[in-house]
Order: C-alpha cells, then sequence, then structure tokens
C-alpha cells in the first residue's frame, strides 16, 4: 500500500487542540485502511518564533519541501503584535505558500443543513449552500515589489513625511495557471466560473479579465464563464450567494471574499481548505491544508474550538493529495453523522440544544462514527 | 437668502430619470424655503463619451470645480464594455473624484425599518442597523504610479508573456486627512471608529494603521478607536453589523465594504453617498453626491428605478453643503413617511403589498410630503 508523508504544523493558539483531533483521525486511517502515514512536526508561527525567533526556520521549510502535504493549524496572536512586521507569525504562513508555490487556494463555503440556522443570513438565501472560491495564493500585492515604507522627504503637503507602497503584481502566466484549476474544478461541480477583479479602474485587473477569457476560450469553451467587479461580487454574495459555482479571483480579493463567503455558511468551525501547486515528482501536487478559521486565542486550551474544520482539511489532503476520494468522502460523511446526531462544541450550541462536547471530545465521536 | 450652485451630472443608465426627481425635490426647496439655486447640467460618463469621445471633458471638469456642488446619478453601462480603458465612463468619475481632490467618501449603510425584510440577512440581525463607511477616495491603489500593463519579455517562465501591474501607494499626510473625517463624523454619532487595513500582510496598511493611531492619540482621544484586518472586516459585516459605528478604510478595501454594508441593508435603491474634499474660499467643502447604486442599464428608461438614492444623497448635499441640516431633516422624513405610507417603486415592492408607482410618482409623492 501507499506511504503518505505529512509534515504537521499546529501553530498558534487553537491550533494544537484541533489537530490533535486530526491526529486521531489520521491514526484511525492508517490501523483501519492501510495506509501508512509518516509524519514528521514542526513549528510555525509565534510558536517558532518563540522557539526559534523566527516563525518559520530554514529547516522546518525544507521538511515542507520533502513531505507530501503539509497540515496547518493557525498562526498568530495579539502576544505577537509587537513583533517587526519580518518576523510576525503570518510570514511563516506567508513563506510556506510562496516558497511550496501553492498558487491554488482552494476554499469550500458550504452551509451544513444542520447548522443553516447559525447564519445571519436567512435559511432560504444559504440552505444548501456549496460554492468554491479559487483564490490565487502565491502572487498578487502579497509578495509585488517594491514595497515599503518610507520617508517622503522632499514633500512639503504630507504632514507626516512616510510613504507607504506595496505593488499589485501578475503575469499572465499566474493569471493562467490559477485559472485553469479553477476550470478543472468547475468541470467537477456544475460548471460554472465567475471571475471577479477591478478591470474598471485596475490594469492588473484588465490583464486578470482577458487571460481567464483566453484560457477559457482555448482550453475550456465547455464551462461557463462570467466576469464581475469584486464589489459587486462582495454585494451578490451577500444578496445571493447560490447563483455561484466556482469563483476564481487573485490573492487580496480573495482573502475579503472568501472569508465574507465562509461567514455566510454561520459555521466557520467547520470550513477548510487547500492549497495546491504543481505536481511533484511523485505526481502528487504541492500541497498545504488548513482551516479557514484563525487562531482564536480568546479561547485557545480552553477545550472549546471545534476541530472540525481542520479534520475536513485533512478529508481535503485524502482527496487532492492522495487521490483517497472514497476515504475522503468517508470522513465528511462521519462528520455529517456526528452533527446530525446533535453533537456540537461550543460554537455550534444553538437555540435547539444538542449534546455539548468539548475538542477532544468531537474528535472520539468522529473517529467513533468511521 | 443664501445662494447654492449646483453641476448636474445625471450620466448613464437610470441616473436621467432619478435625477429628474431631484429636479423637483431642489425646485420644491427653492420655491417653500427661500433657497436659491443656481443650477447648471453636463455629460459625464458614456453619455459624455457618445457626444464628445470623453467621459468628462475639460469645460465640465472647470464647471465641477466652480460650484458649490456636484450632483451626479450613475455612469457606465455595457455598451461602453468596448472602449479602452482611458475613456472607460468611470475615468470621468474617477477624474472628478481626484481633481476636486474628494478624499472622504461617505456611505451611510442604513436599515430601514419599513424595508428591513428586503435584506437577506436575519431581521433580527439588521434591524436598526446604522453604520458609516468612510472610504478615502482620491489614492490608493485606484490612483498609484506605476501601473499599466506590458510586455514580460525576457522571461520565458511567463507563459503569455505580459505583466499588469498597479499601485498602492498612500502618504501618511492622505492618511491623517480622511482619518479625521471619521473621527469627526464618529463625535456627532456614537463616537465609535473602526479603521479596516491588511497591516498584517501590507507595509501600507500599517502605515495606515499607525497614522489613524497618531490623529486619535494627538487629536481625538476621546473616541473609541479599533483596527481590523479587511478580511475579517468582512465577515464582521456579513456576521454581526451593528457592531460598528463609523468604518474608515482605504479606497480599495472600502470600495468592497460598502458595496457589501449596502446590500445587508436590502435596499440598495435607499443608499445616498457624498465625498467631500477640502473647504474653499466660501467655506463649504469641495463636494460630490452619488447614489450608491450604479447605472442598472437593465432597468433604464421604464420608469422603474427608485429616485429614493438620489433624492437622500441631495439631502446629504443639504447637510455638508449648505449646512441646511433642518432641511435634510426634512427631506430624510419626507421619505420616511413615503415608505411607511406603503409607497412602492418596483425594487421596494414585497410580500406586503403596497402601492406600486413609477420613478416619477415617487418623486411627486416625496415632493407632496414635504
Ligand atoms: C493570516 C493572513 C496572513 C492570511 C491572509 O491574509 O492570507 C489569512 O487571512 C488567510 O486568509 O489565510
Ligand atoms: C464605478 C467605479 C469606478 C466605482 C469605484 O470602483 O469606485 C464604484 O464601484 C464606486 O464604488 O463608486
Amino acid at each position: 500500500s501507499d506511504s503518505y508523508s505529512l509534515l504537521i504544523l499546529p501553530g498558534d493558539g487553537i491550533g494544537p487542540e484541533v489537530m490533535a483531533e486530526v491526529v486521531k483521525v489520521i491514526d484511525w486511517f492508517g490501523a483501519n485502511r492501510g495506509m501508512s502515514f509518516d509524519i514528521r512536526h514542526g513549528l510555525v508561527g509565534g510558536a517558532a518564533y518563540d522557539a526559534h525567533g523566527t516563525p518559520l526556520t530554514d529547516e522546518t521549510m525544507a521538511e515542507a519541501q520533502a513531505v507530501d502535504a503539509v497540515l496547518l493549524g493557525a498562526v498568530g496572536g495579539p502576544k505577537y503584535d509587537v513583533l517587526d512586521f519580518s518576523v510576525k507569525p503570518e510570514r511563516g504562513l506567508l513563506r510556506l505558500r510562496k516558497e511550496l508555490d501553492l498558487y491554488a487556494n482552494l476554499r469550500p463555503a458550504q452551509c451544513f443543513d444542520a447548522l443553516a440556522d447559525f447564519s445571519s443570513l436567512k435559511r432560504e438565501v444559504v440552505a444548501g449552500l456549496d460554492i468554491l472560491i479559487v483564490r490565487e495564493l502565491t502572487s498578487g500585492v502579497y509578495f509585488g515589489e517594491p514595497r515599503g515604507i518610507h520617508a517622503d522627504g522632499n514633500n512639503p503637503d504630507n504632514e507626516g513625511g512616510r510613504v507607504g507602497i506595496n505593488t499589485q503584481r501578475y503575469t499572465s502566466g499566474e493569471i493562467r495557471r490559477v485559472a485553469r484549476s479553477a476550470f478543472e474544478l468547475a468541470r467537477r461541480r456544475n460548471n460554472k466560473v465567475c471571475s471577479m477583479e477591478k478591470a474598471n479602474v485596475m490594469e492588473s485587473g484588465i490583464l486578470w479579465r482577458e487571460e481567464v477569457q483566453w484560457v477559457h476560450d482555448n482550453e475550456y469553451p465547455d464551462v461557463d464563464l462570467t466576469h464581475m467587479y469584486a464589489d459587486n461580487g462582495a454585494m451578490q454574495l451577500v444578496r445571493n450567494p447560490r447563483q455561484f459555482d466556482v469563483i476564481v479571483t487573485d490573492n487580496l480579493f480573495g482573502d475579503l471574499l472568501s472569508d465574507a463567503a465562509a461567514m455566510l455558511t454561520g459555521s466557520l468551525g467547520m470550513l477548510p481548505s487547500a492549497s495546491l501547486g504543481a505536481p511533484m515528482a511523485n505526481g502528487r501536487p504541492k500541497a498545504m491544508y488548513e482551516p479557514v478559521h484563525g487562531s482564536a486565542p480568546d479561547i485557545a486550551g480552553q477545550g472549546k474550538a471545534n476541530p472540525i474544520a481542520c479534520i475536513l482539511s485533512f478529508a481535503m489532503a485524502l482527496r487532492y493529495s492522495f487521490d483517497e476520494g472514497q476515504a475522503a468522502s468517508d470522513l465528511e460523511r462521519a462528520v455529517e453523522k456526528v452533527l446530525a446526531d446533535g453533537v456540537r462544541t461550543a460554537d455550534l450550541m444553538g437555540p435547539d440544544g444538542g449534546t455539548p462536547v468539548s475538542t477532544a471530545e468531537m474528535g472520539d465521536r468522529i473517529v467513533a462514527a468511521l
């Protein structure tokens, strides 16, 4: 049977406690499905800074390059707000994305039936919602040069005397490859892609629109492609999110739009993500999997965190890294079953009652349901 | 009595028909409140392009500089999609904003009680919502240089061979002045400002955060200031928008976040905006007023458009340009009365019935209610 190598980076806040539940799930698949996992552990974010003075050591980066998939918990916390930009927890995450060249960030926003009433939106607007945001993850304003803050020496009109600069920069090749990811994924779903940018005010948005259209016309003419300005996209996500199937957009727009989309579902603690790059020598893509939620320092260490987003991120690893689609579906069904049974972490406790459980109990229940 | 000069630029799509209703309202105030208006008319956007081959002529720009306030309808439409970037309808709008130096864009997101059920969000989440987004409007990635699309000549890795660039650039002075606008406005409301950026990934966001904090600490220590990452801001707007009072953010984030906020209210056809600059010699600020909605080409010319957003934009002109706070409140109350009476344009027709009216009838009713 195949052997799968994983690097587990729990990170900060609730990262370690939700990741502990993922490890239970991995162990179950190892013991019961004849999969063999080679697991390494490492530090990222504030945890790495505390130990090594950097949010990601070169050794950990090298391990991330060597494994089939990285599983990441979450990074950041108020404790690290005072740190210099260059060593903030986020820099560890961004270095992983960039150096692994994980250009396609898949963020499903799915509304779980048992949880539809948690949404701030009306049930009839979000019930059954199942959209996939494909966010470009290795370019754009996150990485463009020049960047920085400097003195605006000779400008008497500039009270304060400083200037802050970032650069939005996309090559046609960067746009085409993430567009291909979106079209491929759409073919396995409802065959619709909506591309979002601000081509009415940004030239980089014009290039984005043209290149996505080019990939469509030349390679995926069978997929239904539309374009939308990102501000209208933000509106339409609030107004009627079910009009979308796959949304493809750049790094910064994707950051905002995918968070808005996640919140529509009402269950942020449920949402996984996958970040994929080019195939490695063994045919598997470079990959990192992480929950959409953050490190939630306010509830860390209290057994209150919901491990499902992180567990479903591992399901995405089974599907996209290891081609274990059946195992992925089984895990997703186990999660649904536990929810249908009314098992609830603190974030999922609503007026309809349910059985309150801790982070660890939720993990145990899911393993039992498997 | 005072004389107020106005430049009316109806623009494209439904712009002319909603502006016709504003003119009725202006005439009413002229006839009944002893105000004297000096009104000029001009073209902007596609309408100006059709007539003159440019979305804003130098003559119209000069008139905009000369008047107390510009009233703008809306610009754009599919007919102009094929135009070169440099002459697209939007360029006319952006030129007005930039050359009038209208750095503070005020976008109230208010949920009208009679219309709360139109929101895709639950009534209990949005009822009574009253937030004000202050968006920086003359800088950032909308105007930063370098910008453009060019050949990426020597890069064999760049399939497609082009690169698109925009520059996010803010000076400390640009940030401070819009921060002051936000703090001033907050003092007249609930004294709370939330500033949004991506200081965790963008240096321009760090500068933004530091300068807003500086203005607070040195000039507005009495106002309650918080900072939030813009992606979290997008989430929180969906989750619980009433946690906010005034939000201050940059041009691009403001574009997306204010549109999302507008859609929360469920009544986009109701929302006005004001764009304000520095005081002129007569003490009035440079100013432009426009509805938040777009040109809605699909319903243009059919008498279906809701003129209220444009009429309430004129109410903002009364308040911010002419210091006619009482007249502004009277106009706002007239709108509320008409809504409470069940008078509804097509966009406001819901399951609860109401009296359907055309664009022109809605204008007449509001004038009658005055
Ligand atoms: C933590 C932060 C750097 C990150 C981002 O901005 O990409 C996060 O918001 C995300 O969406 O994964
Ligand atoms: C029409 C367009 C240029 C404009 C913008 O992006 O600012 C619009 O979306 C707005 O928010 O006023």
